[in-house]
């Protein structure tokens, strides 16, 4: 085994927020101490069966602590499914049935092995315990919280306050969901900031069961490559873990620069140190932001498919978008107030003459700032446009007043 | 079976609420036409076992209803009771245990048949069917209905207003004790005022079911014999049913004279007509209210052991009490201001000297207002002083001024 720091220093990554550290140390050390793997609980609703790199965010954590020798336990929430979390839900959630929750737990899991260490993964579905317990220990179980403090969930109190209808049977979710951690003893639970209530409720009702208490260790949403909202599949803007290279790499050269290192914190196993290395070439503009999300995408691509297939998504990817985009260096050139298209094209050696020029751009060969123009008469030209003339010809004007 | 005018009349008696009248006369004709009893169910407790004529309010009803006819479900909250309800009590309970509810369960068993029909009468513990639901049974109970219909419930809303702690579990005895009106199809719930909630649910819930409704009969909450109160064991101002004649006749003996009618509608079987007929003449005053509180302790008594034992402890009551008491007319005398108890004594002829009196006081034999006086030089006497010579002398004072 790794020594502790090591390990929290891999934990840590990407993570927002642990509750709370100095036990986590504890937990790691009385683990190293006794060569005894640590258990991490993943509960995973089966109503999302499409697993994007949102959704993979937990999953990635959980293979890097595999890596650092702990054991995962994953929860498929078929019994809970009947339910529906009501996380960030306005409205009750229509119960699934247990076929529906069957079938969807069934490509989740052919899905998860795509990310998780088959060996050291145990795939448990809650229904094994939960469908076991009588009306009598649920009524055990519910006289462990009250009614209040479950009101303090911030789905329940604003749905509360707006009078919007919450069945008794959803407090059950986060009741359920803690008891899987009783059930498998869990010794770190991970998941979605999303999922604090629920998960601090397993360390709460672990204390109440008598048991050591979970660690939380919450992992940041990921918002989707439009850099906005979170990743999801309703927005279309996700990536896809069952996508093919092409499509994976395109998507993540989408990513807006600002994300580039939040994507390669969550969304890869790549080393910390490596990452803060990236962070400082990205800074200080050693490399620039392009090369690195290059970097992402066959780093990602390479995940879920092979390095082999990243390096040919890479090779599809120059070829079409990369040849067709505008170059960061060209010639500059100065025009004086009042000269026209024509004009800039010959001083650029574009056209050898006006009529060239002409029919250059009544042919459609020629595009001003990405656009294609047909029209050049009333066409005016202002600083910093650029000039482009069939695939490889590239001008920037700069206009002289 | 009679006919349903004669019935509403009966079941009316006393009660405080019916819900609803048209939806009873429906189920009585229907009962009448087919000639099959309507189910009434009355859910007991088992965490209050020594029963007084308070909980025998409900129980009379459902004798009133067996002998029109009916059948009777008594369900002993055997399941319900690991529970507790939480009515009026501003803090969760203590979960009893099993073997207590039994326990507690077979006393109330003894105790109700002193009341009811034995052959209109079934008795279940609703462990029967509550015990047997599986985890996914109780979801689906609890999905028939909202947090916020829940804390709609007085002592819910108050306690949770007062940031008083509500146990999740505690929602689930209304939730319980309705499943009971759907298990065994009741047709008529009865229950004290303070079960509003409760019965209501069992009506929301047997529609939820796709049931037919049951109709709801409250009965008032009887005040115990010091007439302020509701009457309770702990408060002393009960009347239990298993208590000897002599002490049920006594404690009638001092109900108050407001509280007789009511007395009489919740506590005896005595046909409404005849209450009336009582309630006439104590109005014009052609019987005393004491007379008519002996027939009413006549009546209980006979009710819960027998008319001859009714007899021997109104006999009794007469030897002990009624010849200590105060009578009702005795002599007047008038006093000049400052003229003393010994003058009085003489005056009434109680005494043929002062000596006499004074040796009649200083032996304990002489009260004023019923209390013994050791002390005369200090005494004053006031307007309607009644003084008392032995046993049976007696006379009111007037003061002229």
């Amino acid at each position: 085994m790794i020594n502790i720091e090591e390990q929290i220093k891999i934990i840590k990554k990407g993570a927002d927020e642990i509750i709370n550290l100095n036990e986590l140390e504890e937990k790691l050390a009385k683990s190293y101490r006794e060569n005894r793997p640590l258990t991490i609980k993943l509960g995973l609703d089966p109503s999302a069966p499409d697993i994007h790199l949102g959704h993979a965010v937990v999953l990635r954590k959980i293979k890097q602590l595999q890596d650092l020798g702990h054991k995962a336990v994953i929860i498929i929430g078929d019994f809970t499914g009947m339910i529906g979390d009501p996380t960030g839900k306005s409205k009750t959630r229509k119960q699934l049935t247990s076929e529906q929750v069957i079938e969807n737990a069934k490509t989740y899991e052919k899905q998860i092995f795509k990310i998780l260490d088959k060996n050291k993964t145990e795939v448990r579905f809650n229904s094994e315990w939960l469908g076991k317990m009588t009306f009598k220990d649920v009524i055990e179980l519910a006289s462990k919280y009250t009614v209040a403090r479950m009101l303090e969930r911030d789905d329940f109190k604003n749905r509360f306050k707006n009078e919007q209808s919450i069945g008794i049977h959803e407090f059950f979710y986060p009741l359920m969901q803690a008891y899987d951690s009783i059930n498998i003893k869990a010794d770190i639970e991970l998941g979605g900031t999303d999922q604090r209530f629920n998960i601090l409720m397993g360390r709460t009702l672990q204390k109440e069961y008598n048991m050591e208490r979970q660690i939380a260790v919450f992992m940041p949403i990921l918002e989707g490559i439009d850099g906005k909202d979170k990743m999801s599949k309703s927005l279309g803007n996700y990536i896809g873990i069952n996508e093919d290279p092409d499509t994976i790499y395109e998507k993540v050269m989408k990513v807006p620069d600002n994300l580039i290192i939040k994507y390669f914190e969550l969304t890869t196993d790549l080393h910390p140190d490596y990452i803060d290395e990236i962070k400082k070439q990205l800074e200080n503009g050693t490399k620039n932001p392009r090369d690195i999300k290059m970097l992402l995408a066959r780093e990602i691509v390479s995940l879920y498919h092979s390095k082999h297939e990243a390096e040919s998504a890479e090779e599809n990817f120059k070829s079409v978008f990369q040849r067709n985009e505008i170059p960061e260096e060209m010639p500059a050139l100065t025009l004086m107030n009042g000269e026209s298209i024509i004009d800039a094209m010959i001083k650029f050696n574009f056209a050898s003459s006006k009529n060239e020029a002409k029919r250059l751009i009544t042919q459609g060969g020629v595009k001003i700032n990405n656009n294609q123009i047909k029209e050049f008469t009333t066409l005016n030209l202002n600083n910093n446009d650029i000039i482009q003339v069939g695939k490889r010809k590239f001008g920037k004007i700069i206009i002289e007043d």
